[in-house]
């Protein structure tokens, strides 16, 4: 019980304050005021979570002096977390420190559980770190003759003693393993539980950090990022190939290896999840962790990855209607599906929204949240298909358009995917049409002396879908080609680089066998693509009632790549204020990091899937009519006022006018 | 909304009545007043298990005429019903039958899902039917595009709308299944869910019944019985050897086996998980069923069962403290501890209550429910320990007493399990000394002219416990044997059937080689199992404070062969009123197969198993006490007053007077 004439003590960042007996722990008094400081140990001096400092000096407002006198001295406890450079200059533990007199206790960000992670790049809000599987050390009672509970039981006792967790469960294959555990951890350990609820792990001895990996499973590459569960810090990532490409490069082409090969989609499976455990190998390696250390993993992917992935046969993904098996987030042992981690540790597989809307439009959706906002946001994850969402915290539609891989440079004369080597970036000087470009993994322009030099040794090997869209635009700004598209007759006399190809022209952008040259039909392929993205953009606008979104997030490799300048120019997007038109990076692998982070984005991200409204785009008229009337550059459907701050329009009459969306009282 | 002028209703025998709009159907009238009538169809007249019959006539307390004439025609559904002799002369289908007038329905038992089992023999107490895993027909939406939910979420949204069922969970094996199970079936399919909470099993089209197997997993034999989980009726029955005999007769063997051969484990579960899956593909078959149509199993045993079925290593079971890995009761996927039936049934297994006092004994426990009882219950599993329970509703006290292996055949010289061919059951001339005799297997005694005919193939191959007990008794009874269990040398001038040996004197049971005896070695092995079963019951009524016990229950195949009146010639349990010492029968089994059939004895158990107080026989020192005291017969402790009135005493005066305990003022 406090009395009046116990000294004060106030925690900062929180301003919690109170009065303790003299001589009661800093942690303890933390506890009582709910201050939020973490610990792994339970208060033994071990695990160097808990760390403060004081602050000395007057608090008027508390009526507190605070004076590093009033602490009790160091103990052996912290002498040896100081000697192990885990105890920082001037930090005590707060579990090993009493107090007698009035203080003021800074808790540091790092000793806190609930933390935030600092925004990077493209990220719109901080993580907060509160993982789903969390680490107590306790010490369990040994058998006796005269207590005849299990060792599980003795377990489970002890974290309900020591840390206040009931009707803690426990799977078959954690039991197994505990009788040895125990007695060779000469029954000190520390238990992995997850959500409070369940016993996923345990560790000999005193385990400081438990880990996880956020896994984004593409289509084309699956990408691993190992994270501290406690920190949230990225320890290593690594990335790879999805080798279910020799089955197909596009899903339509493995959808169709299954449905003509009985049992093929076994093999699809074998495969996705050989290279998700070699890259969980390679990131435990390179953090130099063992796998056991990792005791949960999220994953995101497409609905045909989510589905192999699970083991789910996604064939009926490949024909209308295109249903799911389950659109449901999975919480499944990681063993279960064929993926090597700790034996207890789970993987939590995000929910999808539609057969084409996936679990990784749903983590770009979380990384995102445009349901926390105010203003109308349009987010876009281009690949195959454009997954996009429009809307605000009152309202969130999403689509999926048939942009065709176009963009990923398929069904381009010179394409190619975004790799070293690949054309990405374009200036075309509009006078002479002479170009300028730069190279996947390479610095410097080709106009740039040291470029020959910095060439990968691939050297030029074709032209990614940045390249290609800003090539288009920059000709159509220069007056090659014509708001339909075509390439004009009448620029092969401007130049040498436009040359007649059958009955149509085209520029050559790079020379030489192949060289990289833009074909009309690489431009009508950019047009059929752009058309979709931008059609399906109108057809959110419509059914959500705005004529103009605020602001529009470009998620993915694409998004990430592009100039937006030149997305506005194409007509691929809506017209709104560049300033507020970005990428959003790679925000499906951020997505699945908050959900493997966060145990509270979980529940959040699956009730805000379930809340989106699902538009599908094939069966919508008015997808077909935007899709017509987007087919011109720039599309015709909105006057350009902000374009045209940014670029010189070319003089052209638009030649689809007569479609033109503001006749329609827009 | 009824109006006062709707018809009445009234069913028996719940009593419940209410007034329904003309034209409402029976089971939606019984639904709307919580009458209990069970249906899997829902309502399609397809299933047949909700019929009625109509009581005619009147029911002046209910101000009720009950007129047939009030009830709708026969409806296809119902004369399908009755082609098939589903639907029984004068019965109804609840669903088809609208009343349009007053009515009294009678719901007979086998139409109420919480139906009652009667008791068999043995059995105390009726088994309540309250499966955990019922059937429910739904028909499933088709996919469509309007409709992205995928089909396991489609599935439960039909089981929510019809079946009112929330929040159902699938595991990832049945949702791996569904697409071609719900394209194949035409989406109507019979849903198999654990608990109102998982999705454990889909059939296509309407499947009436569900089946559940119990298991008794004993040292020496394995028996299972399938059951019809709505009906509680055991289809069929098997049992095999337990296959881990060949790594030791006993359990302390195999403990050995597991100690000195590295992963020995390994062997011995999966020896006894073949045996488990063998028997169960063994019930299927004999009542004409898959595996698939098994979606429960509840196993008990012994502890060290217990561990290996679970797969978790007993070795620390084999030495002090006897600690096990878990005493929870452990459910889980059946496949995941390598036992074949439906891929999303699960296992059930029962709780431990000690080291030496397993499953079985919790099931047991179950199927005698002394906590459910005002008098003093003891309850006895004979077996190589004897585990035993003492006291009623208030306290419940548990034991295991080390009787060894005597009372099953093993130590004594001529003994063998209750196998074909053992003698079971002996009666001694007291004057000649002759014996008559009868055979496992035999239905006739020795001394029957047919006998010979019907002698067991093997002719008679040793004595089992029941034999050995009973042999010695009637030697005590005529005096061939004293009080301090010596063969009296005397004796051998009574009869040539006395004989010599070494310096003991051995009684010829059955003559020739080896022929049957009972040498002075069998009956002190005798002496010290029925010692250590007596001193188990006397310490634990020394702990409940009680000098008499008000009944007792003999459990398992020894208390079932044996005839309760020589155990108390022997002094092997406490004195008590004869004619309320009675065989529980196969207890264990029972306790299984109501765990099977009746969820709310899960939560029971548990918790009773939680609330007996263990005592260790091996710390305490009264236990020692009792144990030395004894080994005399009659054993020494109480009055005789109930065996006075069966059997005449004989003479001998008891050579351990001077330990008597009612000297000791009791």
């Amino acid at each position: 019980m406090a009395s009046g004439k116990d000294p004060k003590i106030i925690f900062s960042p929180s301003g919690k304050r109170g009065q303790f007996p003299a001589g009661t722990s800093l942690l303890q008094a933390a506890r009582k005021l709910g201050v939020d400081i973490d610990s792994v140990c339970g208060g033994r001096g071990t695990c160097g979570r808990c760390q403060i400092t004081i602050s000395e000096g007057a608090f008027p407002k508390d009526g507190i002096v605070s004076d590093a006198a009033s602490l009790s001295a160091q103990t052996d406890a912290e002498s040896r977390c100081r000697d192990k450079q885990r105890l920082k200059e001037g930090h005590r533990l707060s579990c090993q420190t009493q107090f007698a007199g009035d203080v003021a206790i800074d808790v540091p960000s790092t000793s806190q559980i609930h933390r935030q992670l600092v925004c990077k790049d493209h990220e719109v809000r901080a993580i907060s770190i509160s993982p789903t599987v969390q680490a107590y050390f306790v010490e369990v009672t040994k058998p006796d003759l005269s207590d005849p509970r299990g060792d599980l039981e003795r377990l489970i006792s002890a974290l309900k003693n020591d840390w206040l967790l009931g009707n803690l469960i426990c799977d078959l294959t954690v039991t197994r393993s505990l009788p040895e555990m125990l007695r060779a951890a000469n029954w000190q350990v520390t238990v992995a539980v997850k959500d409070s609820t369940e016993i996923v792990a345990v560790f000999p001895g005193l385990k400081e950090s438990l880990y996880g990996v956020a896994i984004d499973v593409g289509t084309t590459t699956i990408a691993a990022h190992l994270c501290d569960l406690s920190s949230g810090d990225v320890l290593a990532s690594a990335g790879r190939m999805n080798p279910q490409i020799r089955y197909g490069e596009d899903l339509m082409s493995r959808v169709s290896y299954i449905m003509l090969n009985s049992g093929g989609e076994a093999e699809l499976i074998k495969a996705v999840r050989e290279a998700i455990s070699e890259l969980l190998a390679e990131t435990a390696t390179g953090a130099r962790l063992q796998l056991l250390d990792i005791v949960e993993i999220v994953i995101v992917g497409n609905p045909i990855m989510q589905h192999l992935v699970l083991g789910l046969n996604p064939v009926h993904l490949g024909t209308a209607p295109f249903s799911l098996t389950t659109d449901a987030a999975t919480s499944v042992r990681a063993g279960d599906i064929g993926i090597d981690i700790n034996p207890g540790g789970y993987a939590y597989v995000l929910p999808c929204i539609a057969g084409h809307v996936g679990a990784d439009a749903a983590a770009v959706l979380l990384a995102e949240a445009p349901y926390d906002r105010d203003e109308i946001s349009l987010l876009i994850d281009v690949g195959t298909n454009a997954e996009m969402f429009l809307g605000n915290r009152d309202r969130l539609l999403a689509a999926s358009s048939p942009t065709g891989p176009a963009f990923e440079g398929a069904q381009i004369s010179a394409g190619q995917r975004a790799a070293p080597g690949a054309v990405e970036r374009v200036r075309i000087d509009p006078g002479s049409l002479e170009p300028r470009f730069k190279l996947v993994g390479c610095d410097v322009w080709s106009d740039d002396p040291a470029f020959n030099d910095q060439m990968p040794v691939t050297g030029i090997t074709g032209i990614c879908g940045s390249g290609i869209i800003e090539a288009i635009a920059e000709l159509y700004l220069a007056g090659v080609i014509n708001a339909e598209g075509v390439v004009l007759a009448e620029a092969a006399d401007r130049s040498m680089r436009i040359v007649s190809q059958d009955r149509t022209f085209t520029y050559i952008l790079v020379e030489g066998e192949p060289g990289v040259r833009i074909e009309q039909n690489d431009i009508r392929a950019i047009q059929l693509a752009k058309a979709a993205l931008y059609a399906g953009a109108r057809l959110l606008m419509d059914r959500l009632g705005v004529a103009r979104v605020q602001r529009i997030r470009l998620a993915g490799a694409f998004g990430a790549n592009i100039d937006v300048k030149y997305a506005m120019i194409l007509g691929m997007i809506p017209d709104c204020d560049l300033s507020n038109v970005s990428s959003a990076g790679n925000a499906a692998g951020t997505g699945a990091r908050i959900a493997l982070l966060d145990k509270h984005a979980r529940p959040l991200i699956e009730k805000q899937v379930r809340a989106v409204e699902k538009i599908e785009t094939a069966t919508e008229e008015s997808f077909q009519r935007h899709y017509v009337s987007a087919m011109g550059i720039p599309h015709q459907s909105d006057p350009f006022t902000e374009l045209d701050k940014v670029v010189k329009l070319p003089i052209n009459e638009p030649a689809t006018s007569g479609r033109r969306r503001r006749k329609r009282g827009r």
